[in-house]
């Protein structure tokens, strides 16, 4: 039985905003050596501190339909003029040399990338209630009332999209979710669909020898 | 958000002979609480010091056959004269109660429960190597090297099953084994199918509250 599985797992990390995600991410990729941060491409200019290929990969906005003419993002959208995309490439790159990809990004994107990824691993980030999201998107806003409520109501919209996901965790403590999500890798990387060919391949090794 | 899932998860621990399922489940039962194994039942007479409800139900021929016409095994099968099969209403009376069940089942028990199990969790464990299995089944049986053969190309055909499991463990160390099938349950209990019901609920309660 061959231990290694060769590819890596993509494991996209979404949910609505307030969730919770980005500090998730965060600590995931603090924590763990063999996760892979997906860094974005965008046509918008860099801020300062931003740094090519780390924050993301700035590119002319011709270079950018370039690469969308070659069919090399995941997914991509236009922001107020601005682009920004799922660099393909890259991310097939670090899968196929065994590394475990970690993209996060929101529902919409995510939604595009399922469309073309077939075994890209989709999880859902839940505020651990109703009144916590109200709270956090509250919080990090200055904001209208009228505002706040136009974006509560929309992430509230938006857990419904749960449902075309493949698990869903509930953001109590940052420490716990990043448990969990840890043990969907390490189940994920146990699947039978991932694993078959290897292990058909090494059994019939075997009686060869 | 709910924070737990109702319903606890069937979890079908099988594989070919010598693989070592057994010590995978025991150390799995012992070193958990929440871990509860199916009991199957039989109508073969019990051993000294086997005790009913806890090695096996043991039934008398007629009381098999009539749970067998009340639809009451998940699976069952006759065995040099002796009835042996997996009693349902035990299984779905704990899983109903939130907790989640070891069942440890041959492959052909395994395939049969799987045709009755929409929500079962089904791992096959992988011995480490194909020169292990030989091993492992020469070391415990006393029989002839004729007999050893069909044994171990028995076994080694009933590898090919795993394509109808969702998981596959390579039992490396007892160890590793065990805290991979800890993480699929984690993982199984954070699948959207699983808790979307519940969550999709919460959150419309909190709207109308």
């Amino acid at each position: 039985m061959t231990k290694s599985n060769k590819k890596g797992v993509l494991i996209v990390i979404s949910g609505p905003s307030g969730a919770g995600k980005g500090t998730i991410c965060k600590e995931l990729l603090d924590k763990r050596d063999d996760l892979y941060l997906s860094v974005s491409a965008t046509t918008r200019a860099p801020r300062k501190e931003e740094i090519h290929g780390v924050n993301y990969y700035f590119l002319t906005k011709e270079e950018f339909e370039c690469k969308v003419s070659e069919n090399d993002f995941l997914e991509w959208a236009e922001v107020y003029g601005n682009y920004y995309g799922t660099p393909k490439s890259n991310v097939d790159k670090m899968l196929n040399t065994g590394k475990n990809v970690i993209l996060e990004i929101d529902i919409q994107g995510a939604l595009k990338i399922k469309e073309n990824s077939e075994d890209g691993v989709f999880i859902f980030i839940l505020p651990p209630s109703m009144e916590e999201l109200k709270k956090r998107i509250t919080n990090r806003q200055s904001e209208t009332q009228e505002s706040l409520m136009r974006r509560f109501s929309s992430a509230y919209q938006e857990i419904n999209y749960i449902s075309k996901y493949n698990y869903g965790i509930i953001n109590d403590t940052v420490e716990n979710a990043v448990q969990k999500i840890e043990n969907i890798i390490c189940a994920e990387r146990c699947r039978v669909d991932r694993i078959k060919d290897d292990i058909l391949e090494s059994k019939e090794g075997f009686i060869h020898e």
